[in-house]
């Protein structure tokens, strides 16, 4: 079963009032073992940080010539975006150039909108593959529709794994999600972090997702997100991507490594202290980059007056 | 540090996707241990669980007589309450008997406002302290103020514990909150449930309290709440009450004995799962009894479609 290591407080007063065990593993993308913390061969699913390979799986197939999407539409369809009135402009933008509404994105509401859920630029991208493949826009959240298959088969082949039907789940969106193991979706960063062991057009799909989040990390998931902030603050060098349930996965370009982790009782809270301690164990962020990070690395917790009455932080010596 | 074992999982599809271990402990008034997993001995925040003792200490002042306070007041005075019209309805009659102001309350607001705060009715049941006491409604929120040192006595009596500053923290609706073990907490659940082992007036302040909250469940959480639904199940027997970051404690009068559990990562969601699987095992509640609770203790994961995805529940054998 799932299990992990405790690697995150949350303080109250003097006291540690809650904690968060975590699993991870980092690995090279030769399969070496960077890193490993609890369960790290148990399926998981990635959840949201699975975004750039479905993005990618839309390039592979020829949706960014076909459509001529910017880095901000690749961005977009990689995000788990915070509904920022940019944020709803770009899917609206990214919409129009596929020739779809609104009203053909399946992935739900969430107040004021469907534009607005946080999955809006991924379902977008979908509508994209759809297009180019000349299936259907109906059926689109289904396993079985063309869409899916050819997403499933892109994470299969950047995995180098196989998906049962014992690893299906439905995502908050509606879409199909697969479990992995950490150490797997690990190296599939690791690909995704050096473009090695790839087929061409999947690693040059890859690349030009890459480039997009590097390029607009605004757009991947917005003001004072974590997503956005270490692509800034890692200026090239690192692609991360949160998912639901305390998932964060990143590739690591100057080591040629992926990291995944996830918080085993699914607390969004927990993760990004959690991958910035990682990711400083790791040295693929310096101090410098530590301290830029240091509000998502540390925070209070605030009674409902705003006073700060705790701390969400790795605990010490992580 | 705070540790515990496995114990509700959240599925999605056919697959764990995240695990809450708690720690548990339930005993005897007598202080035989019946339950203990975890970390038994270890500090924690009681929370919103030690709200009837909050209230019994009121009672115990002599607010009771002096404002002809009814098992109403005194149910929304123990409550976390859902901001229910009627809940609010319930804390504006109390405020009008204590002769206070929806402004003299300190709890900050929850949207509509400061009534509706789940916390209202206990700073509500504060201000009867003052009253009762002759001290200012200005500062009741500092440890220092007389009503919180009454509080305090109160609560060191029934836990036969000394709170040192070391273990103070501040609750979200402001008030000082002091950690105890599992184990002393789930004693003075013992003696809420035998109302032995006290003292006169504070055995009658509790029994005034307990007898409200089975009274008036409804006043107590609301409408499809887990503590009204137990107090409903448990039919007089059990008089429960949830605390913020997984908290719940019980008083089990058949038994003669207190349970009081804590979700290690602070999740809300696990708590009534595990309690009632906990509450099973020591014989308090029967299958009829877990079956009226079958909302509580196992439901859905929903997307944001609404479509069921997933269960969270005590892990099988629980």
């Amino acid at each position: 079963m799932l299990h992990g290591v405790p690697f995150v407080s949350v303080s109250r007063g003097e006291r540690i009032e809650s904690v968060h065990a975590i699993a991870a593993c980092a690995v090279r993308v030769d399969g070496e073992v960077l890193l490993a913390l609890g369960a790290i061969d148990e399926p998981v699913y990635l959840r949201s940080a699975a975004k750039p390979f479905i993005a990618a799986a839309v390039v592979r197939a020829g949706a960014a010539e076909r459509f001529g999407l910017d880095d901000r539409d690749l961005a977009i369809m990689s995000a788990s975006h915070g509904g920022e009135p940019e944020h709803v402009a770009a899917v609206r933008a990214l919409l129009a150039k596929i020739g779809a509404q609104p009203e053909d994105l399946q992935c739900g509401a969430e107040p004021p909108g469907v534009l607005h859920n946080n999955c809006s630029g991924k379902h977008a991208g979908i509508l994209a593959l759809c297009r180019v493949q000349g299936s259907p826009f109906a059926g689109y959240l289904e396993p079985g529709h063309p869409v899916q298959r050819a997403i499933l088969a892109f994470c299969e082949r950047v995995g180098d794994d196989r998906f049962g039907a014992d690893r299906l789940g439905i995502d908050g969106c509606g879409i199909p999600v697969y479990a992995t193991s950490l150490r797997r979706a690990a190296r599939s960063f690791a690909r995704f972090a050096t473009l090695t062991d790839l087929a061409p057009d999947d690693a040059a799909a890859l690349a030009r997702v890459r480039a997009a989040m590097i390029a607009e990390p605004f757009y991947v998931a917005g003001t004072d997100r974590f997503d956005t902030d270490l692509l800034r603050a890692g200026a090239g060098r690192i692609v991360g991507k949160a998912g639901a349930e305390g998932v964060h996965a990143s590739a690591l370009l100057e080591l040629g490594a992926g990291l995944v982790l996830k918080v085993v009782d699914g607390t969004r809270r927990a993760a990004a202290p959690a991958a910035i301690a990682l990711l400083a164990r790791l040295g693929a962020l310096d101090a410098m980059q530590v301290s830029a990070l240091g509000s998502h690395a540390s925070f209070a917790v605030k009674n409902v007056a705003g006073k700060a009455v705790g701390t969400v932080a790795a605990l010490g010596g992580n």
